[in-house]
Formats: C-alpha cells, sequence, structure tokens
C-alpha cells in the first residue's frame, strides 16, 4: 500500500527552476506570492491543465482565489504572464504562457552583463 | 536574436532525475542505452508526445531505429515499460507508461530496508 | 561574451522540488515567504554553503533581513527546519538542515493515505 | 521505518539535466555511456564529492572499472571533462569541471542559430 504511493510520488516527478530564476525573481519585481503563482502555473502546463483557474491556484496557496485572481491580472499587466489561444481539435482554448517571464530574466541577464563590462570598461580607464 | 534562442532554452527547461534512480539504475538490470531511452520517453511524456516512434528516441541517440526498437522491446518484455490505451476526444490512443520503472525501483528500496533491517536483527541476535 | 554567460548559467543548473511538495505546502502550514525561504536554504546547502545568513537569504527575496530572521526563527519553533552541527577539518561549524520539512510531508502523504483508507472501508461497511 | 526511507529519498532530492542538454548529447558526440558517466560526476560534485574514482563512478554503472577509467580519459582528450585544482584549507584538491561540457553545449546553440540564419537569408535571396 505504501509502496503503492511511494511510485505515485516518483511518477509525479520534480519540477526544475533554474538557479538564476530564484536567486533573482525579487530583482525582476516579482515577491514570493507573485513568483510561487507563476510556478504553479509552470507545473499545471507542465500536467497538462495549460490554463488553471485562479480557484485550482488558490487551492495549492495561503491566499484565496478572489486574491489570485488579482495577482493574475497584475501579473499579466505587468508583463509577466500571458494568455495564449491554441488550437485543439476544432476548438480554441486558451493556455497561460510564461514566455514574458522568460523574457524578462534573459533581459536582466544581458543588462548585468553589460553593466559589469562598462564598469570595467570605466575602472580600467580611470 | 541570441537573446530569443536564450529564452527558448529557459522555456525549455530541464528533466528531473531522482538521485535514488540515477544511482540504483544499473542495480535494476538497466544498462545505460535501456536508462536513457527510457529517460527520453519520460521527457517526451512530460512534452505532450506520449507515444514517440523508434526513430523519433533513436535520433536523439547514439543507436538507430532498428536498434531502438529492439530496445524497446526488450524493455516492455522484462517490465520496465508498458503501452496504456488512452480516450482523447473519441479517438482511442496509445501511450508509453514508465510506472513498471518506478514500480521496481520503490521494489529494490523497499527490499534493500528489509535486508538491512534483518542484517541488523541478525547481528544483535549474536 | 554572451556565450560565456549562457555558459555560466548552464553550469547553474537547476534546483528540483518534488511536485508533492510544490502542492502541499500550504496543506503542512507554510505561507510562500516560508515556503521560498526553505528553497533558498535547500539551493544555498546544494550550493555549499549549508548556513546562509538571515541577510544572504533576504537579498533575494522581497523581505529585509530583519523580517528573514523572524521567519528562520519561526520555522525552526514550528518544526520545519534544524540546526544541526559538524566537524570540518577540526573545526565546528553549524548548518541547516531540511530533514524535519521533509518528515512533515512524508507525514502528510502517509495520513493522506490512512484517511482514504478509512473512508473507503467506512464507506463499504454502508 | 519505511517513512524514515521515504524521508531519506525526500532528502536525496533530483537531478536536472536541461532537455536541451538530453536532446543534443548525440549531437555533440556523446554516446550513452559517455553521457552517463558525465552525469554521475556532475551528481557527485552536487553532492560534495568532486573528484569520485573511475570505481566509484562504475559502481553505479554497467561498466567496470577499468572501462570508466578509459571513458575518462577518452572525455578528457576530447575536451568534455576537465580537471581543475582547489585549495581546501591549505591543501591543494583536484575536481572534476565540466565547464567544457557546458561550452560545447552552448557552442553548437549558437552555430545551430547561425546556420537557421544563413539559411533563411540564402533562402529570402533566391
Amino acid at each position: 500500500m505504501d509502496r503503492e504511493r511511494v511510485v505515485e510520488w516518483l511518477e509525479g516527478g520534480s519540477v526544475s527552476i533554474p538557479k538564476v530564476l530564484l536567486k533573482h525573481y525579487a530583482d525582476i519585481g516579482l515577491n514570493e506570492i507573485e513568483f510561487l503563482t507563476l510556478l504553479h502555473i509552470h507545473e499545471s502546463i507542465g500536467s497538462g491543465n495549460p490554463f488553471p483557474t485562479p480557484i485550482e491556484i488558490s487551492n495549492r496557496m495561503s491566499i484565496d482565489g478572489t486574491a489570485c485572481s488579482e495577482v493574475l491580472r497584475s501579473l499579466m499587466k505587468r508583463g509577466f504572464l500571458a494568455i495564449e489561444q491554441q488550437d485543439v481539435s476544432m476548438m480554441i482554448c486558451e493556455k497561460y504562457s510564461l514566455r514574458p517571464l522568460w523574457q524578462k530574466l534573459a533581459s536582466l541577464m544581458f543588462e548585468t552583463v553589460h553593466e559589469e563590462e562598462q564598469q570595467q570598461r570605466e575602472q580600467s580607464e580611470t
């Protein structure tokens, strides 16, 4: 019995977060509730439910569905989350896309590089 | 341009392997080609293609499609891999299931525990 | 240059969270700030810094060092986090242990199983 | 007892492999035994043993220590693996570095991009 439960956990697997995101979510302007909301959506997409409802998301969180709707709205408005349309067997469905999040992260990284380069240049000039 | 490529990698994400599987795949009777074949299937299921062809799998490997078919047949015969049927919008589709793999892994773990317990009992008795 | 940065990200790697923890952190009594504090400690241990300071942790978060100290104290008091001592080349060092977190998670899982079994038993009896 | 074992698995955690590496290890010239040898080293570094012996590595594989030494030699010669020296409390220790692997992977990615761009340019010119 317990063995069957362990099999379920192994089958369930893990979610991977790039360390660069874990270390820099605050730098790109996310607080903990917003970051975890995006992570729940990321997991949900990977599990075949690409458009979870605010209630489904908030059931795993310390906030309720109304607060979760507010967080989702704010994330979309500030450019961390988008809704896309997809065709599934002749029906048009909506799904979340985290591409804006990855774009912000990549931008931060490249900016950081350029700032460091510029600082090094300025230091070597003086 | 390069930034767009980095966004794709971040969006692509990672595959997680439980350390207990990485450490014990040989103990449950898998060689490297067989273990990676299962890992490619695991990744393919998570990416929404639950029944990749031998050609699709072998394209990522150092073996060809014929050899891959042979590996898949052997994995199913020896109880590491199964094919299940699922209903997708009125059509019956086939998909791979790795549940047999996780079951073998869980069994190994519980056996190891019991052997260790038995050894401790025998040692404390003498 | 950008290529070198990408190499660093690849080398940095990812942190894996078992889906069972992501789905149930709220069920074992953690809010988002507490869960991410534990996750930052988890990442820090894996990166060879097993006893990060509240300032180091809070630098990656939306809270400051004082608030982070308070969160750490509360997590230890409520049994999610522990401090252990280890010998490193003749010096005694302190390090965090997340074992209490994993124990709470495992307990939740086994309780859930037993509750479900009991419910099934009661349903089959009536 | 079984619960304690489950706690150990959860504590052990998972290893993350970027999907881009899983999909392209063959494209950068690795076979399955070589790729898994690198993965075992990756896991070992993350677990605080940055210079595992060929015997330690081969114990988890279907090959023996002599064959594993041969694989390690070949990986270093072909530029997938390097040995670095580090100072640990006044002693000089050796450790493996996978940086060459990530560099090869990043190179492949950027080449692929440039080839695709060139193809598109050639197509738009004709």
